[in-house]
């Protein structure tokens, strides 16, 4: 099967399934608990998932192989990534010598997540992917995420990026970025943002200069820039929004350019800094394993990018990462509003406080665990109901990019589809980031003083 | 009149008046901006707080009085408690050597406050307060606590456990430390909640044995102290719930006892220390000025405390500062969320973003104030209705309790405002807790990304 070919370090299937049940049953309150059975029954028995096989592409994702994916995804989840997260919090990144340091506990589950090929389960196959579907890459991600959303940021980063290049670049370009990208030596970035240039990018400053050669002189200052730098990787590839001189003003005159930190040579070997320059760390709340930067680009006037896509349609290239990256954002909702409903729910289960309502006046009544309490046994519905609803939507929407992937454009489904997907992605990213945040704040709710102090 | 009879450091009325208007309009968006003219509103317009002045207790309350106390009190807020907002919390409290360190920065506004009496606005003047109407406290109390929570729980708990020491206390007690506490010389908690006996207070598990002498030998552990211990004074007097050997179980056999850190003297000077230990700081998010402490009382068997009230009548006792305390919570809703609204309305006037949505499809219009999009004028209008529902509601409850205290038990108003103020402080505490961070979430949204990172 497909999986085997492509990457030897991957899992292969084995005779064990179904050990869900028992990946949940052993975490207690601290740990890292995915709903395996959930997950499992929004794939198979909601979604049906295996009709997917019928497509070429995604013929070998047959029950068992996503199956055996899921188990063995969640395993690396708990196992490999959620031990890193505490530490990752407290430690969080730094700057030193003008470069970005990243907890070291983040090296080893950075490294494996590529190794083993979890980072880029989604990725072509051309390109050291395991070709997954993205609904099952989603729902392993949901447990990658659960247990570090930095780790998960840098894989959806920068295999999105490296898809930016895949579906834009040239044959140069892919042949030198993408595997490399795809293989966690590179890091990517989407650069959009820039100090005045928030929600409105179109009135983004950045320039670029044709150098004659092919290539461009980028200028420009971008902020908010997730995983804008890291010691995790070899290299920083930024996908940066900037506008050729002479090029319309708003959306409409800006243009995609691949812009390394450090230039790469023809033979993959590392070249000259290509005066990419970290400003600072972005000292965004909740999330520290994960840098979020301020970069300068072509300070002194050296910075080279290349050109992806066409001149003037920078915008929608980077719609295709900007999607992803809206999911991404929903996943972080769904991902971490799980892990605290289940935190929740084994303290509420554990933790023995007050007597049962009916003996509320009995002082010699026996005490019970506070799920018994009906306020609290609310506060626990209204978790799982909202994560479920997450959860359903999100593979839902996931589901249907899978069917565009593999539908032909003339299918009249195809337009179906793709209509569907414009509305379900933003609906996703607004209401799953809201619905993650009401769900961990009901979680505190629940844990009482203990959710709301630092261990 | 009353103010300068009490205390020489109080401030005396003066002749400019209204400069409400003026304190609102010198700030920008990183400082602290009070709405002074709500709250003037509010006190008078609304809830015609002049009338207190016919009652003997607040006759010397009138008009020109309260609008110069408001006056000061918002001066003090601003120039001395908001500068060491943000470095308090950057800094936090510490523990060397077995007791807790403040954040430098919370000296000057601690000792201030104190001197200058704005902490026991509301005390006894007997007692070395202002004697002030609860709802003119309040009005201060909301600029204190958005100028730095931390500091406000400091003034709040030390005055309201000098409270029950004036209610429950003998003359020895009252003589020793009321007045001490009322300075802020003396520090003050509440000693509730024990690991495992947190919403069930009834289950503590902290005893007191008489040891013949009229003191009793208190053993115990409590947890999520306020104010725990602090080097801001030089002494702490815990007010603790604890149980007499042999008393029932369950709440009906909880006695209140005054603890001292360490031991005063008859003269009125510092003796041993009295055997309490501070066990932690639990880590409280989003407060980091104001220590949250884990105590052991008698672990060598020598803490001594002494009864406050009737044996086993500790927690009706106990109920008077815990009705305080939920208007001190409820007023961190209304101070914090009108604190955040002030920034996200500043922001949305300075922020350019985008162009107006009648223009939207032109890439030539100007870019206007993000307060001008009918999205963030929304969310600056919910929180603005939130904010002023918040404080309405909270004056009101506050002006109840004037008048409580101005009304003789036998008049019939007496029983209606006590029923009022029983079904109003739960309410309080419960919805502006809530409400606040709704409304401070909604600033997030505002200040977009600057609003999720810290500077």
């Amino acid at each position: 099967m497909v999986l085997e070919k492509k990457s030897k370090g991957f899992p292969r299937p084995h005779p064990q399934k179904n050990k869900y049940l028992a990946i949940k049953n052993i975490m207690s309150s601290t740990d890292l608990t995915l709903d395996a059975q959930e997950i499992h029954f929004i794939l198979k028995d909601w979604l049906n998932l295996s009709r997917l096989t019928e497509y070429e592409c995604f013929k070998d994702f047959d029950e068992e192989t996503v199956e055996m994916l899921l188990e063995e995804g969640m395993r690396f989840a708990i196992d490999v990534v959620a031990p890193s997260r505490m530490e990752s919090d407290r430690i969080g990144c730094s700057m030193e010598n003008g470069r970005i340091k990243s907890p070291e506990c983040m090296k080893e589950p950075y490294r494996k997540g590529f190794e083993l090929g979890w980072a880029a389960l989604n990725a072509s196959p051309e390109y050291g992917g395991q070709g997954a579907p993205a609904s099952v890459g989603l729902a392993v991600n949901e447990g990658v995420n659960a247990g570090n959303p930095g780790l998960s940021a840098h894989f959806a980063l920068t295999t999105g990026a490296a898809r930016l290049v895949e579906s834009f670049g040239t044959d140069d370009l892919k042949k030198k970025y993408i595997m490399k990208m795809n293989r966690g030596d590179f890091n990517g970035t989407m650069c959009l943002s820039e100090p005045h240039a928030g929600s409105d990018v179109g009135a983004g400053l950045t320039s670029a200069e044709a150098c004659g050669d092919g290539t461009y002189r980028i200028k420009g200052t971008k902020s908010w820039i997730s995983n804008g730098d890291t010691d995790l990787a070899e290299n920083t590839i930024h996908a940066v929004l900037a506008r050729i001189k002479g090029a319309p003003d708003g959306t409409a005159g800006l243009s995609l350019f691949l812009v390394p930190h450090t230039l790469v040579e023809e033979d993959g070997s590392l070249g000259e800094w290509n005066d990419v320059t970290v400003a600072s760390i972005e000292n965004k709340m909740g999330l520290h394993s994960s840098p979020t930067a301020m970069l300068k680009f072509g300070e002194n006037g050296n910075c080279r990018g290349w050109l992806l896509g066409e001149e003037n349609k920078g915008m929608s290239c980077m719609f295709q990462m900007m999607n992803e990256a809206r999911i991404g954002t929903a996943l972080i909702g769904l991902a971490n509003g799980a892990a605290a409903y289940h935190n929740a729910l084994s303290y509420a289960r554990e933790r023995v406080q007050g007597v049962h309502i009916s003996k509320v006046r009995d002082v010699d009544a026996p005490r019970v665990a506070i799920i018994e309490h009906p306020a609290v046994r609310h506060n626990l519905m209204q978790m799982k109901s909202k994560v479920e609803g997450m959860r359903a939507l999100l593979y839902a929407t996931a589901n249907a990019l899978d069917e565009l992937t593999c539908l032909d454009k003339e299918d009249p489904l195809y337009e179906t589809n793709s209509m569907l997907l414009d509305i379900l992605t933003p609906l996703c990213k607004g209401w799953c980031a809201e619905t993650g945040i009401d769900t961990v704040r009901t979680a505190i709710q629940v844990l009482g003083g203990v959710g709301y102090t630092k261990d």
